[in-house]
């Protein structure tokens, strides 16, 4: 059974309504009252009646899809993103695609081009690593709402909803002073990030506050990943001076981190200090339970899709700059204060 | 500027060719040579022309796009798996749209009209929990290519890949009674799925196998996921007979069946075996490394996208029900013979 065959006229005369009732239906209008829209729903799907949104979209230059372009996916931050970003636009009646970048440039502009050519509403894009404004120009020009996300470009005239990272950095190095540590480590992330360097600059403006020097020996970069966790943390530990605690670029590089010190027999939180950023769902319920700066992804998708649903609503409006508040999550990953410690081990 | 007010004619004139060669080439005909070709895209990418797709959809009935509609995306698993679509499908010059269906079926329903309607030249599906024949019967008859991963579903009447959950539920089981382990439990997982219940079934088997029995207590069902692990090993540790061992339904169980164990002061590997299934880029770099079946999700995604591009390029095609083969990874988390560490412990 084809069910391309059944058209608008079946499901009017199923629902006992008119041709047009069943098209304004079709097309979201607020026109039509609840009980009449459940009834054309249900001939709808008994009938199996598919709207051709090609066609529609042809008619109507507009669509219900919205796209969401990541820049990695194998990263649990961005499908938790993703999640948020779903939960808003499915309940606004659309239909989220999501695309991924794997960091490449090239594929970037293949999709986005891809979900412009399919008649996106609105975009939310986080970067590929060395986007830049003109990376993005046709796209802006064209006049689709847009959302950069994670990653700010500047220029790019759109947009964006960014964490406070120099923020949440200071928060976690104070957090680690206060415990006692003076060899604070930053490991983690491509140094040639927006967010690489605003936390960092957090990091740096903490230590200088509490009169400490920041030794570039201290500052190692790596894959953004429980991968380059690892090998951050080898680095870190074949120094002459070892550091005692790290600020992690993200949670995926402190669970790395976490393991690579019990690869050498130390226990994450009582050997030595760690705090990522971003707060994943696992961040919650790993042992020991990380301390990290909350980002609280599904909650940062939630409003950038807020803030794209606002932009279609209102035809073109003026890009906004939202500075999305962080918090620094207390758990078990830096374990009691440095010299409590050092005192139970010499008693 | 607007982009959209370029037309094929602006195209044909800067590339010194033809209106027709300009369709051509945006159509991917093979009639037009190769550096004929590259002048027209030149011109393209100079002049921002955008292809209207959903205008090319309708003349065409044919468009660039593979959909994958995945059942959590918050699980690395269908991540992973999405990536290995997505190198395949990249380099046949598609692009790979993605939804998450949070095992909703009723959202399930809503993203596959969706993609049918922007014109998806095929369907990756893992479908959501509960999903029935009946439920795909109108994608089926549409003549869409799909292809199911991960969940078969009985009569659907399309292709399918799943792995081979009964053999490596065997082989795992079969590893831990080589080890000495008598009282091994199967935690996580929902038990009304085909993939609970095929692994289930090898846990039974090997364990028949080996001559002993199979205790119902010994079974506890969680949700699939690092939370849902931390459950089922604290109501495993309550049994008055405690198990030494654990097949887990999934890594992200596994992972969360060391976190409990790390919580009572057990060690994962040491004190307690730990087997996976799925063997998630996170597995090797665990501490300790998770032995696992591994499923390799982006081998699989890789071979789905790959049946799923013959049966697009070939029409319509046969069903084929692939199963994929699966291997034990030993990694860390079994530690060594239990008698060699119960002699350990007692020298």
């Amino acid at each position: 059974m084809a069910k391309e065959r059944v058209t608008v006229v079946d499901i009017a005369r199923a629902a006992g309504v008119s041709k047009s009732t069943v098209s304004l239906v079709l097309q979201g209008s607020a026109l039509v009252n609840e009980a009449t829209r459940a009834k054309v729903n249900v001939a709808i799907r008994e009938l199996g009646y598919v709207y051709n949104r090609s066609a529609a979209n042809l008619r109507q230059a507009k669509s219900k899809i919205i796209g969401i372009v990541v820049n990695d996916l194998t990263n649990s931050f961005f499908a938790e993103l993703a999640v948020g970003v779903d939960a808003v636009v499915q309940s606004a009646g659309f239909v989220q695609f999501l695309a991924n970048t794997s960091e490449k440039i090239e594929r970037q502009r293949e999709v986005i081009a891809s979900m412009r050519e399919h008649g996106v509403s609105g975009l939310i894009i986080s970067p590929a690593r060395g986007t830049e404004a003109a990376d993005l120009a046709p796209l802006v020009a064209s006049g689709i709402p847009v959302v950069l996300v994670v990653r700010d470009i500047a220029d790019a005239g759109v947009s964006s909803l960014i964490s406070d990272n120099h923020a949440g950095a200071v928060a976690a190095v104070r957090h680690l002073v206060e415990r006692g540590h003076r060899r604070i480590a930053f490991l983690g992330g491509f140094p040639d990030t927006a967010v690489f360097e605003a936390r960092m600059r957090g990091y740096r403006d903490a230590l200088r506050e509490a009169g400490m020097s920041t030794p570039d020996e201290l500052i190692i970069g790596s894959a953004p990943s429980r991968a380059g966790g690892v090998t951050a943390i080898e680095q870190a530990m074949m120094l002459k001076e070892r550091p005692t605690a790290a600020l992690c670029f993200n949670d995926a590089v402190a669970f790395g981190v976490c393991d690579g010190l019990r690869a050498r027999r130390l226990e994450p939180g009582a050997d030595f200090a760690v705090i990522g950023f971003d707060d994943v769902i696992e961040a919650k319920t790993a042992v020991p339970a990380l301390t990290t700066v909350s980002v609280d992804p599904q909650g940062m998708g939630d409003r950038a899709a807020q803030l794209l649903l606002k932009q279609i609503n209102a035809g073109r409006a003026e890009p906004e700059a939202i500075i999305s508040p962080v918090r620094l999550v207390v758990r078990q990953s830096c374990g009691g204060l440095v010299e409590r410690r050092v005192k139970e081990i010499s008693s």
